[in-house]
């Protein structure tokens, strides 16, 4: 039970930081050798409000959207893949059912808004907005009511998580044309230029990368006047998948349950919910450095320090699930290691 | 069972490796994109001489030793540490103990040569050489016969995993003084000057770096005769547990077993095997770069990359305990992952 739920006031976080960090340097280890994992225990344990933090169950959740800027030959891959990919999902065999599987953690796979009739689909959270945003190039991709809809639909997924005592959310995200729209999005974030935002995705030529960039330069001067207020941004440039992490972003830290960012457009998603509520920040950590170009830029937005750089470019929270483990063994270094007391082992020489 | 115990022969590694291949591509996400993952999966697959690898039972085998060379003052440790450590992995207190059990992971201790009675410790294996080797910086360390011990010690671990059905094996290592042994003979393996192989330890100061520096060059210079065979510097430099990790290296691809070398101590043995033998590099591979001095150029010698990078420098095989799972993973894709076919994706647009 989180302090969140039970209404126990947490001790405060520097007392807590105090001791976490007085209590890894009795470990029986010299001190600071266990690197950036004595970090993330540290980290853990002020999320957590406790010198004893644990990450032992994790999730991955995977929102799924269509985009209607899929209609300007974006992607690699036609419209109906995102559908597909869902049933996959819902069946086990994708990359993230698989590395989840590896790792002990659970999937979640939510229809954010896939432009496919997935009612019958067992094994999926029915929580579509609309059936595919509109086309970004075109006109805005969601009303104001849709985003807050879909912002809303990701808080529930970090709710379901903190009622299963899930300790760290891995965000993840299946949507055909989804890099498009997350370049665009963080074009408008950060003003960087879509030369630095668009990437080839899953696998566009040269063609396809000038032709990204020809849309979200449109799209950039199309919706000028909306993209001051991150959440208008969002709205006009975003996906419904990338406003459901948004929103799993700006709720998961509420309950302490630490948020892992996948790669590209999870991490944009999750900076567009910093710029939202800049008090979410403690509570984030980067599983990956994608081989996805603009991912570097994202990441230094946020000032994070992704945890593996293994190339990966597939998103659906893959890279989360390898990262998860991770926290999970930091947590159990701060809760199971001896301390150099109780294993009778001599300290360093003074 | 291996290819090695069955006595069947294998198919040729190049029909294997292009059949993985083949298979990766088929699963369902765009090519290339777990990066690293199907690299190490196809790797996996050769190795094991199927395109179905498995890497499920995996473990770390920390081999512990003391070091004459401890009485020059190098450091921050006293001696009397490596037997409490011993038995503080032997009770389960380490971080070793703490990383494997979080990834599934078992550990087994080995005393190779520590400078103390283990002989009734109980959940350890007894394969003492010497109780810890000469000062390297007056004498050599260890003679023909002894490294050949250490080394058969090591073999008979890679035997023991082998026979247990273990595909990874992770070779740790705890052994005061040994990053001043490992420095030296990653400077004789090399030429590279002590001031490239030398660093901090367990957390040495200034002026205990440049005694270590001091110790290993006049200990090149005294062996500088014994230098070019690598099986006679191992002896005259290396530690009882450094030659133990070389002869498990050596072991272990005999019998299909991926061999994860950890942190500097334990590369550096690993690179005197490859010195050795160098047929077993297809074996090979890195858990992380090491915040030690030295780690970088162990591992450029031998072309490794890399897996994590978390800034650790503790040993023990803590790395390999991080990174084992990286190799199950990777297996699990190739074994698991749906195909296009089978899930009923549609694959890149023309």
């Amino acid at each position: 039970m989180t302090v969140a739920e039970t209404g126990v006031a947490a001790p405060p976080a520097h007392a807590v930081e105090a001791a976490a960090r007085r209590a890894m340097d009795q470990k029986t280890k010299p001190h600071g050798s266990l690197g950036v994992l004595e970090a993330l225990a540290v980290r853990l344990a002020i999320l957590q409000g406790t010198v004893a933090p644990e990450v032992e169950r994790g999730r991955i959740v995977v929102f799924a959207a269509d985009h209607g800027v899929a209609a300007e030959g974006v992607s690699a891959y036609p419209q109906v893949v995102t559908g597909e990919m869902v049933r996959n999902f819902a069946r086990g065999g994708a990359a993230v059912n698989v590395l989840a599987g590896a790792a002990g953690l659970q999937v979640e796979v939510v229809d954010a808004g896939v432009a496919a009739d997935l009612d019958g689909v067992a094994g999926i959270v029915h929580a579509s907005v609309r059936r595919g945003t509109r086309n970004l190039a075109a006109e805005p991709a969601m009303t104001a009511d849709e985003v807050d809809a879909a912002i809303e639909a990701g808080r529930a997924a970090a709710r379901r998580a903190a009622a299963d005592g899930v300790r760290a959310i891995g965000l993840g995200e299946m949507g055909i044309a989804n890099t498009t729209s997350a370049a665009a999005l963080l074009s408008a974030l950060t003003g960087a230029a879509p030369e630095l935002t668009v990437g080839r995705g899953t696998g566009v030529d040269d063609d396809g990368v000038l032709r990204k960039r020809g849309v979200v330069a449109r799209a950039l001067a199309l919706h000028a006047d909306a993209l001051a207020d991150p959440r208008s941004a969002l709205a006009v440039l975003g996906g419904l998948e990338i406003a459901a992490i948004a929103g799993a972003a700006l709720e998961a830290p509420r309950h302490g349950i630490a948020v892992v960012a996948d790669g590209f457009i999870s991490t944009v998603g999750v900076l567009a919910a910093v710029r939202m509520d800049p008090s979410i920040e403690p509570a984030l950590f980067f599983a990956h450095r994608s081989a996805e170009r603009g991912h570097g830029l994202a990441l230094e937005a946020l000032g994070g320090r992704p945890l593996l750089d293994l190339d990966l470019r597939l998103g659906e929270g893959t890279g989360a699930a390898l990262a998860i483990p991770l926290l999970r063994a930091a947590a159990r270094v701060l809760r199971e290691m001896a301390t150099f007391d109780e294993a009778g082992v001599s300290g360093a020489e003074p």
